[in-house]
């Protein structure tokens, strides 16, 4: 061997090391959303409904690009979202627990970004079924943002994950996927797992998966 | 005039007179609902914003047939619907404010059945904009049903309300029209009018109507 393939090869192991070390990578560039296509609105009315019965397979990128876009998307040129929120605050954060690491949904770069690495889909629900899911999207409000009082704070943080959560229910009704939204969280350890100030708050956790075969 | 044509001219005055002093209707039926079509979810999902000019052109009755299964219809034949609640309790109620009149909207018979007679739109916001709008959407939580405590019964309420609204705006990007949802409503104030049990909270309003011209 000489010493330029000596230390290409030794550069090559650095790198399989410093990728086997990371696991998950710092950042998912995410495909161009579909911004026009799906099934008619109707029909995915019709076909809404919660179910817990999932497939473990990954999703492909292209679907994760159209689940965020439905869940957080940017839709207009000013920054306007897919979902409203009260007085355009933008007060809601979409975090997704994957096999490999927790990533925070970057809506201004369409992109994953790695929050930590790791495994806490169990930590998102009380069931088994989040363990099965390749994706569980969790709902987080800063409710620093919004409210004048703390009725209100919890008023419009349940609020604004009704509405991102719809939207996703009806983009897995389109593109033939299974979810159910789950309120039975343990809210304060799933926080502490995120790794989260107390002023941001865990809403409701939602598993996206193919459906069971 | 003989006996039988004078008769019949009271009876005629009679009739006449009951309905002016009925004004709305006992329950408006509505007809089948687009259960399939309307614009593809993507497209809805990118067209969706609020909008606060309207047009007081009254809305046909097959756009208020979609609008309400949208909100709160039944989808399926266990009585599931187009939207969740938390362990399918069916916690919400959807109430609309027209001009002639309040009604509840009734899933099971697809109809607006009557509350009371009368205007009360403008206790829906405190924006001019209800005035204008043909009907003005009002959920209705029933926290009696939801939550262990106070902080659950606000969330919850709050969450189906995010739900259905949701719905309401796509359906809205999909048939476009306009659309605004308000939170910003003296909300004892209106359940009042409509004349609620102080277990069943407004959560939020929702004008529909044409663009304004």
């Amino acid at each position: 061997m000489n010493m330029k393939l000596a230390t290409f090869a030794f550069a090559a192991v650095l790198l399989a090391a410093s990728a086997a070390l990371c696991g998950a990578e710092k950042s998912i560039k995410l495909p161009p959303p579909d911004k026009t296509g799906g099934k008619p609105l109707m029909q995915c009315l019709t076909d809404r409904k919660s179910e817990r019965k999932f497939d473990s397979r990954p999703l492909p990128a292209q679907i994760l690009s159209n689940l965020f876009y439905a869940a957080d998307g940017i839709s207009r040129p000013d920054g306007r979202k897919t979902v409203p929120t009260a007085r355009n605050l933008q007060s809601q954060d979409v975090y997704v627990a994957m096999a490999d690491g927790l990533y925070l949904y970057n809506p201004k770069t369409h992109s994953l970004d790695l929050v930590k690495q790791g495994d806490i889909r169990e930590k998102c629900g009380k069931q088994a079924i989040h363990k099965i899911a390749p994706v569980v999207l969790i709902y987080v409000g800063d409710v620093s943002k919004i409210g004048k009082n703390a009725a209100e704070k919890v008023f419009y943080a349940a609020n604004h994950a009704g509405y991102a959560s719809q939207n996703v229910y009806l983009y897995c009704a389109s593109a033939g996927l299974s979810t159910v939204v789950c309120g039975l969280v343990d809210k304060p350890a799933l926080e502490k797992a995120i790794g989260l100030p107390n002023t941001k708050r865990v809403q409701l956790t939602q598993p996206v998966a193919y459906p069971a075969k």
